[in-house]
């Protein structure tokens, strides 16, 4: 079994050897800068790591795991121009250091080399591979369409919003884990097993994010504190608390008051208990998945540390 | 053999009755209205056409067929955008009629859903048909690419001219041709014979499209005549006039004045021949690819008729 250390250094090495088309090489400047900005590279690590609980061959899964880390950037690239977010990881986006229409094809061409590197997987696992992808990929459409349609509602309920960063967050991690597995030969349940391990892991993940943006530590959250409360963003903890009571008036407070006055009004309606509930909740329905598998503690210790690196993000 | 009429009519009875995830039912509003505006339909009739030739049964070919279509009015779609396009085949243009996001977002939603139409292609076929979308795919990319670096050099030559507009049309075409052929189990060869075909009829289709920029109809070429000229456009004319001979002056010019000088400056340096030399050359080859085939002219007829209308076009 490989290292986690032993998996980056491939997925790094991955990237760098990437050989793009030369017909047109300006077209790919855009998609070096958004690759080398780095990130977690957390979607091609759980390719690797699920695939490498069935297999010590990795060479034929490394292509499909820098697919989906193309994707992932595909699609943080154009949202970062639906958003007009002038920065990412602390650089200028692309369609900021270059403008939108490089931004838009840059994307499109990201999405097509997604398929062309995804497209590499072995014959044996090509067709559900394919599948599994363009299903995901019609997902995450639908969870950013749903992210943005409601920013114009207002009676949003939590199974909705459960839905949405399901469809927008928590597939992708199903898709890795389950892909990876797929390739490397694993019987079809157990990567369903691994895909249902991901998206709940992944609920619990985006959950964590809200919670993070009230009490995270600035030190290591990489946001501001507090900015879903400034922008009013319609979060588990803002939808949980209006339901139980009414939103606090905070007009012609400060930034700090105004997120001081609404973290209280979370805690005192109850919101800020349900939202740790709910992250235990799904936290709990991944680590049963996983219980499915055929593996024992050291197998499984990639998979374990992955999903507690999630409760240490609260300390 | 299905006449043009039964093939287009089941493109349009396909296209009504595509199936659309429900789960963000407005993501695909857009996809709906873009579809429903028409157009020549012609990648799915190639489709369909190129499958006919091996065998009756085109209920396989026809979900890849509309995987086509919706593929080539994403890279519309997203063209639009990027060119501020305001109307579209007599409509307002998605970014007008909704907005930038939702028009991006759309788009993106079209090319996975080209990939899932294409990805019903049945399993003999599926990894060739799967393989020749994602290079045609992203050789459209860097024809875009291409066609968008051109604008700002004056220094285009027209053998890149050519690979531009190889790259962003005349490989589609090539592809609707060899992907029907594939799904309908012809060989190899034949299938590449008539991506061949396809690929010259293409770049034919594209130069007499600058030519009839010039000495269209105005009634039947749906394009203002002229359009190029005004918008300084580098045309296979435009390029090759050059080669020859100076740009006449045109500053203060009324815009009539302008077109009747630049054509009559076409003409006399030996633009407008070499264009249609070079028309004549591609629908040359072209043909000569059709003659590899294994059938008669009856057989063929349809191809031809394909290849002739672009002819008549002239007229």
């Amino acid at each position: 079994m490989y290292t986690q250390e032993e998996l980056s250094a491939m997925i790094q090495k991955g990237i760098d050897t990437i050989e793009y088309p030369s017909l047109a090489p300006k077209l790919y400047d855009p998609v070096i800068y958004t690759l080398e900005t780095g990130g977690k590279r957390l979607r091609p690590m759980l390719v690797l790591m699920a695939a490498n609980l069935y297999t010590e061959e990795l060479e034929q899964a490394i292509d499909p795991a820098l697919g989906l880390e193309m994707y992932h950037n595909f699609t943080l690239l154009h949202d970062d121009v639906m958003d007009k977010a002038p920065d990412r990881r602390g650089r200028a986006t692309v369609h900021v250091k270059w403008n939108d229409s490089v931004a838009i094809l840059s994307g499109d061409a990201m999405q097509a080399l997604a398929y062309q590197l995804i497209g590499k997987t072995p014959d044996h696992a090509f067709r559900p591979v394919m599948d599994l992808f363009t299903t995901t990929n019609i997902e995450i459409g639908e969870g950013q369409q749903l992210d943005m349609e409601f920013e114009t509602r207002n009676d949003v309920t939590i199974p909705e919003y459960i839905e949405m960063i399901r469809l927008k967050t928590s597939v992708l991690v199903g898709c890795a884990l389950k892909m990876g597995a797929l390739i490397a030969g694993a019987p079809a349940e157990e990567a369903q097993v691994l895909y249902d391990f991901g998206t709940n892991i992944g609920l619990a993940f985006q959950l964590q994010d809200d919670w993070l943006d009230c009490w995270g530590d600035p030190k290591t959250f990489g946001k501001r504190i507090g900015g879903d409360i400034l922008c009013n963003k319609k979060t588990f903890l803002r939808i949980t608390a209006e339901k139980n009571a009414p939103m606090p008036q905070t007009d012609g407070m400060s930034e700090e008051e105004k997120i001081e006055t609404v973290k209280a009004y979370y805690i005192q309606s109850g919101a800020e208990k349900a939202c740790k509930e709910a992250i235990a909740h799904y936290h709990q329905l991944g680590m049963e998945a996983l219980k499915k598998l055929p593996f024992d503690d050291e197998k499984l210790i990639h998979l374990k540390a992955f999903a507690a690196k999630l409760e240490n993000r609260k300390i």
